[in-house]
């Protein structure tokens, strides 16, 4: 399988998205084409011994070919016309907008292109907080609650401190803030409001367990899921930390979770998982709170696609189920049927 | 504004959208280019004196000039490169898949053409007639009770009868069944699952009264009505009847409908329309039982537009707000700040 792994998008996180790609590159064998997405929505084809976080920086990435989509294919341009690129699947690590927003999806449907990444409509789900939410408690799997703002209508004061403040459609804790008391709310407002027009509020449970489980299905239709990690557990990120998550390659050890625990988190991700998120690697974040699961965040196309919480990536590449894109024949019956009724047939 | 009208799509309403493109044309003086999409997913730009049902049947529609998608507008092919064709916005009458999926509105996201269309979220949720009703409880909207199966899970038998059974990704009523015994179920499953893998079962209420309320937000963000419909009663939609609906373009009378029930049904609207829907033209079919309002379905893109029930629908377009398509500014700080940690800036 002639692999295309997709980077970049026009986004907050396209910068985030560039260190997720070159992580993956390195550990991925079976990446043949590495296609970026720049800014103004070019595609260019990056040689694999050029794939450099300097390339993108310095727009030095101009100098690459650049590709066009086309029927089932990414083309070359060229002088005297275009030519196939030849891939055969593309695994999409575009972070935020254009990604996990479904945008990418939508094209590689459009022109008949297999791709490892949520459907479109998976992506809608999980890139709005508050549908995520939605979506959640419609399978069964419980949340926090939750407040939707928009920035003409924002909250003078909260009932509860601490809370988080989070942009509502945006990844990678970009503009998340932890709001101690009535007098840090302005600030943490205008901090997720420079991202988005309308804002999420929860609750923010000090102390509580998290746990990340990752997982996709396979082509037996069974779920194969990653250990489980017990996040280090810091109230802000900090920009070293969030490079660290994006580009992280090394295994982790298993939490130490008993095995009912193990089953419930489990059994949630695969009420999440399930008719929705087929063709993906996503990794959900829980929280445990009285011994009772609450989703936190699925993170549809998560940082380097959390391979580090897979023993063998390259496996999982080469298991995944991949949906076809689908086909329909019309024979124009209908419109035969009116003409006909018409006396024009 | 030089529109496009652009229909067609590779889905069971494909014929469908061509008759709804059909009729729309030629009440919309503002329409100036005609794009269709086919079956193979190629465009085609389709001169507004050649728009016929017979120059799609016949498959001649392949005679005219191709289009591609680009930044910014549609290109028309040609031997020495391509040049734009000119469109400053299109509406899309793509019905069902393709269109209705949001998949189309992900096309002109990316390719950041101006569009009169659902945005893909909001395609997401009404195409799917599950989240829909996931969606319009989280807005306070009621709808009637559901069950969602699977092909491989599909029921033996219903709790109730009559029942409807609905594809649950389709509109434009086809493969949807109202089931009266136990005799006929496995009829009406397989009529169903012929268009989707998925179906919804919801009751099927005798005599219920039906309401069909259209609306768009203005540049002025108000939302604005269209007049309330009562639509023709019938059990069984024939081919006729399906025509008729798609092709219309006479104005109705508004339902004799009381004031209380009026404002009920705008209010209504607008919880599922406001920051969702905005940027389409939408129509909102509601029951109403013991006089509460639920709601039966969301048609992102009605047929024909619903121009029917308004007064003016060239109007409407030119007073529809249309939203922008998002830019951001990258400066690449973050992979900066990496190459510094590094000593590599």
């Amino acid at each position: 399988m002639r692999l295309g792994l997709a980077f970049g998008g026009c986004s907050f996180e396209h910068e985030i998205s560039i260190v997720s790609a070159i992580s993956v590159c390195k550990i991925l064998p079976q990446v043949e084409f590495c296609i970026f997405l720049d800014l103004e929505h070019q595609f260019y084809w990056i040689p694999k011994s050029k794939m450099s976080s300097k390339l993108f920086s310095s727009g030095e990435y101009k100098k690459c070919k650049q590709l066009v989509l086309g029927a089932m294919d990414f083309y070359v341009k060229g002088l005297m016309g275009h030519s196939k690129l030849g891939v055969e699947c593309v695994l999409s690590l575009i972070h935020g907008g254009d990604g996990e927003d479904g945008v990418f999806s939508s094209l590689l449907d459009f022109y008949r292109i297999p791709y490892i990444a949520p459907r479109p409509d998976a992506c809608v789900l999980s890139y709005d907080k508050a549908l995520s939410k939605v979506y959640a408690q419609s399978r069964g799997v419980k949340v926090l609650p939750f407040e939707v703002y928009d920035r003409n209508n924002a909250p003078k004061e909260l009932a509860d401190y601490p809370a988080i403040i989070k942009p509502l459609r945006l990844g990678s804790s970009i503009g998340v803030g932890v709001v101690g008391s009535a007098q840090e709310l302005d600030y943490y407002l205008d901090s997720a409001f420079e991202y988005d027009d309308r804002i999420l509020v929860e609750p923010f449970v000090a102390g509580v367990r998290e746990y990340n489980l990752a997982g996709f299905k396979d082509k037996n239709g069974e779920i194969v899921f990653s250990v489980i990690e017990e996040p280090q557990k810091k109230e802000f990120l900090k920009f070293e930390d969030k490079y660290l998550d994006f580009s992280r390659t090394q295994s982790v050890a298993e939490a130490s979770v008993g095995t009912d625990l193990q089953i419930k988190l489990k059994e949630n991700f695969a009420k999440l998982y399930h008719q929705c998120f087929e063709g993906a690697i996503i990794r959900c974040d829980f929280f445990v709170i009285d011994d009772e699961v609450y989703l936190n965040e699925i993170n549809p196309i998560p940082g380097s696609l959390a391979n580090y919480l897979f023993e063998d990536f390259s496996q999982v590449i080469d298991q995944i189920f991949i949906p076809n894109t689908r086909r329909i024949r019309v024979d124009y019956t209908y419109i035969h049927q009116i003409q006909r009724a018409k006396g024009k047939a």
